[in-house]
């Protein structure tokens, strides 16, 4: 075999057998094919695509190129979620104590936030003390002893996805159905789950703007997934705005707490609640996905899922007062009040635009060493389809950074109020 | 401008402006945009295409990355041909001294042969003493006093071409028609030529199998030379058997003199007074093409284009004793003669197959670095459409290589003799 003969035929849009797959990957992770025909090879699969059985094996392939945990000595089914990334999105706060408090194991391997999207990782971090750089060993023991652990990716899982996404970052072929569903099944199958939730975000901060690409991506994770024997339900939800009314990393937590203590119910209270409700299901403690929903709504209200939630900071070394008293974490320099300048209703909100802003007020990074303020972000009072009288309150701007004309500006633009009757967003738009 | 921003942008379709095509192949040539940015953009190239105002734009780039030779002090029309590559493609040993003696001035920069097709720098190289490598100013300086010089790419040339073929060749990227073009014309305009002729070869012993593909190029190549003030005149001939009776760097050399001396007719001798009687029309020496086949022919009869010949070789320190006497050439080790397992019409011969066995023969080359045996080749006494009996002789192999019994079945092999009449194929199939 030879890597120009692989590239010509996937360019020609033939079918690559798993062996030529695994001549190129693991060749290129042992350096002996060069970075340039990767990237030519990966632009022929953006282009040509890849059919079921190559996205499969491409998945196993990333898949063992490194580690996969062996859960099998703890008890019960273990159940993870997955969102493809949004802003504003913390259910993984929320459902991993719902669903561990429901007897459900959870072995959480999340993200950092990156461009317009938040990361688990970053909001978790927020929390003084918190460690997500857990040992293998010591991950393990915790989803036996608690129910859920929440880490960053280690070194051993996946080592051929880190490779071939930094090199994808930087040759346009990020936008790839295969090649996505491969990056990402590839690192979720690593955790040794039995069940997966997806949450697939369709809209304009999410990845896939449109319905289509969302379901085409949802339908495609799913396929690999249970290829793998892992039982799936892959949801598509709205990202036309941002979810919940709190984006920032502290603010994202704190929008959590408030959720498991019943404080707060939004449409962010109710798609956490489907989440956590499916993974209740797939984890073997409820007959349907509906008897899961009552399960995970009762954990809320019983007071069980914050409880799990402070024992998962507590055992990842977090420090519980700042949970406990809400009001001992540090403030931000400036709160910036967002006033609408008209009257009329709020007939859109550009999430990606409001995730970049983000950014500037220090809750986002554009490169992965850059730092992050916790204590950025927004409160949002309004969100699309409210009514909103000249004047109103819309937005709550938190940020260290002494610039407020300029965000009050960016955001104005990056909302619409007009006098067109909106209804408020759907929540979910599929379940597959 | 960021090179990511740039694939994408070609990936995506869009139109690329000639600053944004600077950027990225000066970048390249600088060390500032690696290979893997590369090969990513030429792949997005390959599938979308470049429209003629890019292509011209890269093909400017790539022809001011280096030197433009300024050939003004020369009296006369420069005028060169370009021929795309085939085998048993000789004609410019013949029609450089045709044009020369007909007082056209014929700067050409010839290449070396590579997989299955062959060189003029190779076959010029066969000839002993001959060099290739001279300086530019020996190259003008003969081009002006014999009125034709040979010789290979200087480095001043095209360096961009280089460089980006290089990659091209090992990234699946080599079949693009405006990659194609951008470097063939970056180094033949290179040359400061006013005319051209373009012999675009067909079937499938050619780059391009199919006259659909090959008239494509042919338009293409004839559109940039244009653009850029060159008069151009582009036909599209047969590669559907080898072109001429002999095949092999020597054996070329003999041929070509062998015409030169009015003492073979064939095929090539036609075509030769095709593009010669087209070099001196463009080289202003004839009202028309006809009447510059005339004079090429005439040329021949008087002797004057292989006196020529001699003054070119001698001029480029060549041994004339071989040309005046062929038979001081050194003798192959094997001539091994391949005979007709049936009666019937010679109804197909797969150049492509024909050229890749003149490798094993040592006749040429996989890389460039490997070394060729001159004298090895093949001689042929049938083509398609002749009529052979059982035993007949069809081609008379010459090699140092003892193994005449694979290469017997393997030349078999590349042929069809059966008992459908075939016509004798065409020569010229369009003028463009």
């Amino acid at each position: 075999m030879n890597p120009v003969e692989i590239i010509i035929k996937k360019r020609n849009r033939q079918i690559l057998s798993e062996e030529e797959l695994k001549f190129f990957i693991n060749g290129y992770l042992e350096g002996k094919i060069p970075d340039y025909q990767m990237s030519a090879f990966l632009m022929t699969i953006y282009f040509n695509g890849m059919n079921s059985d190559e996205t499969i094996a491409l998945t196993r392939i990333m898949l063992y190129s490194g580690e996969v945990l062996d859960l099998s000595q703890i008890d019960g089914l273990k159940v993870d979620k997955h969102s493809t990334g949004g802003v504003g999105d913390k259910t993984s706060l929320v459902i991993a104590p719902i669903a561990a408090a429901a007897g459900v194991k959870v072995p959480m391997i999340s993200g950092r936030g990156l461009g317009h999207t938040g990361g688990t990782l970053d909001k978790l971090e927020s929390i003084p003390g918190f460690r997500t750089d857990l040992s293998k060993d010591e991950f393990i023991k915790i989803v036996d002893k608690v129910g859920a652990c929440l880490i960053g990716q280690t070194k051993e899982i996946a080592p051929a996805d880190k490779k071939i996404y930094a090199i994808r970052d930087v040759t346009g072929t990020v936008e790839s159905i295969p090649l996505i569903c491969a990056s990402i099944m590839s690192k979720k199958l690593a955790e040794g789950i039995n069940g997966l939730v997806l949450d697939v975000k369709t809209g304009n901060g999410a990845f896939m703007k449109n319905l289509n690409d969302s379901e085409n991506l949802a339908v495609n994770l799913k396929n690999i997934s249970e290829s793998f024997g892992v039982k799936t339900i892959a949801y598509i939800t709205d990202m036309n705005q941002p979810l919940g009314n709190y984006v920032g990393n502290w603010l994202e937590v704190y929008e959590s707490i408030k959720i498991l203590k019943d404080e707060i119910h939004n449409e962010l209270t109710e798609l956490c609640h489907l989440l956590s409700g499916t993974m209740i299901y797939l984890g073997g403690k409820s007959k349907d996905v509906e008897e899961g929903i009552l399960i995970s709504k009762e954990l809320i209200t019983n007071g069980k899922a914050y409880q799990k939630f402070l024992e998962i900071v507590e055992n990842q070394s977090g420090d519980v007062s700042y949970i406990e008293n809400l009001n001992k974490y540090p403030e931000p320099k400036f709160r910036i009040e967002v006033k609408a300048n008209r009257s009329g209703l709020i007939s859109r909100m550009d999430s990606f635009a409001i995730g970049m802003l983000g950014i500037e007020l220090g809750a986002g990074r554009m490169k992965y060493t850059d730092e992050i303020d916790p204590k950025a972000g927004f409160i949002f009072f309004k969100k699309v389809g409210d009514e909103v009288g000249e004047g109103d309150l819309i937005t709550e701007i938190h940020t260290d950074k002494n610039n407020s004309d300029y965000f009050v500006t960016k955001f104005l633009n990056s909302i619409e109020i007009s006098d067109k009757k909106t209804e408020p967003l759907p929540l979910v738009y599929k379940t597959i």
